[in-house]
């Protein structure tokens, strides 16, 4: 790719590491930039180092958070006999969007991916035994993705958190709502079927 | 939308007013930069404020520069008689890319879109009619889009470039390379034939 200037080149290759946005994208966001007002430019740099530089972590559940533990881990409605586990931050605001979960969560960082280089070691998980052999807490809800690092994850986390008293669960699979059984992957009809639940 | 902390609110707020970036993607990158080592984002946010606080633009041509006269206008090697008529900085990328004109650019910084508020008065146009009033100037080719508003922007530019001895040319519109026939819409179609080129 030809560019007219060095800033404009350090710019763009900055930019398309980001993941999803390729050259392409970068130099139309780099010309954009340069089209606009510099207090755009100023306020979005800004923000992105206060934003890497100031957040912090949960120091209990390692939840993004402004304060050492987080809004969720200190909120007074919450059932703190339930933890959640998920991936990473992202999946916390997601479940919180259906507004159908009131316990607390654990974000472990990340899943196992032998391929990635990524080993149990790397997650957040001697922290989760922890919490889970203390005596509050009575159902740990596994809510990671169906995939196979996913499964794996799952499945060490069920060996890891077998010792301590606490209910195991994990989120349903099946036929999304609206989905057409025709359309479904036999894998997740088969599996539909097994763990069919009754009508109640 | 959820946001776990003010931070994170603010930095997705900025992001996400890139152009063709939208919440969603603004979460998934700030994610994404916090995961990241810290220094990847202090580049990310030097490079973007550098590139908008010390980008010039060319006294010519009004392409993006490092000097005062940008690389393709002090170029020994350029027919300075050959004036390619441009909408921004990026259409200069992609026809250096071509590496089939080895003439000088002018840049307009954008295209008359009365719906978007912008008239030949915003527009580099008075520059482009000095400079297309100089002896060294034989020819000008306006290479603008074949919208609505860039055929307006080439009518205006024809008629106030009429004056000016030069000989003024636009880039070929008709079937792409590669296109099929049946596919093409009827107005290019249509074009093409009338606009036919004799064999050579």
């Amino acid at each position: 790719m030809n560019f007219p200037t060095r800033l404009v080149e350090e710019a763009v290759t900055e930019i398309a590491r980001l993941p999803g946005i390729g050259k392409k994208t970068a130099m139309r966001l780099t010309l954009h930039l340069l089209k606009a007002d510099e207090a755009r430019t100023v306020d979005l740099a800004s923000a992105l180092v206060n934003l890497r530089t100031k957040t912090r972590y949960c120091i209990y559940c390692n939840h993004i958070s402004e304060d050492e533990v987080c809004s969720i881990c200190s909120g007074l409605r919450r059932d703190k006999t339930t933890i959640c586990v998920v991936e990473d931050s992202r999946d916390i605001l997601a479940i919180e969007e259906t507004a159908q979960y009131q316990g607390l969560y654990h974000v472990l960082g990340g899943i196992i991916a032998p391929m990635a280089g990524i080993g149990p070691e790397e997650l957040n998980i001697d922290r989760l035994i922890e919490r889970a052999s203390s005596e509050e807490v009575k159902e740990i809800i596994l809510a990671i993705s169906p995939t196979m690092e996913g499964d794996t994850t799952a499945f060490y986390l069920s060996k890891k958190l077998g010792p301590c008293s606490v209910k195991l669960s994990s989120i349903a699979r099946g036929i999304p709502l609206g989905g057409e059984l025709e359309y479904a992957d036999s894998l997740t009809l088969g599996r539909s079927i097994v763990t069919r639940t009754e009508y109640h």
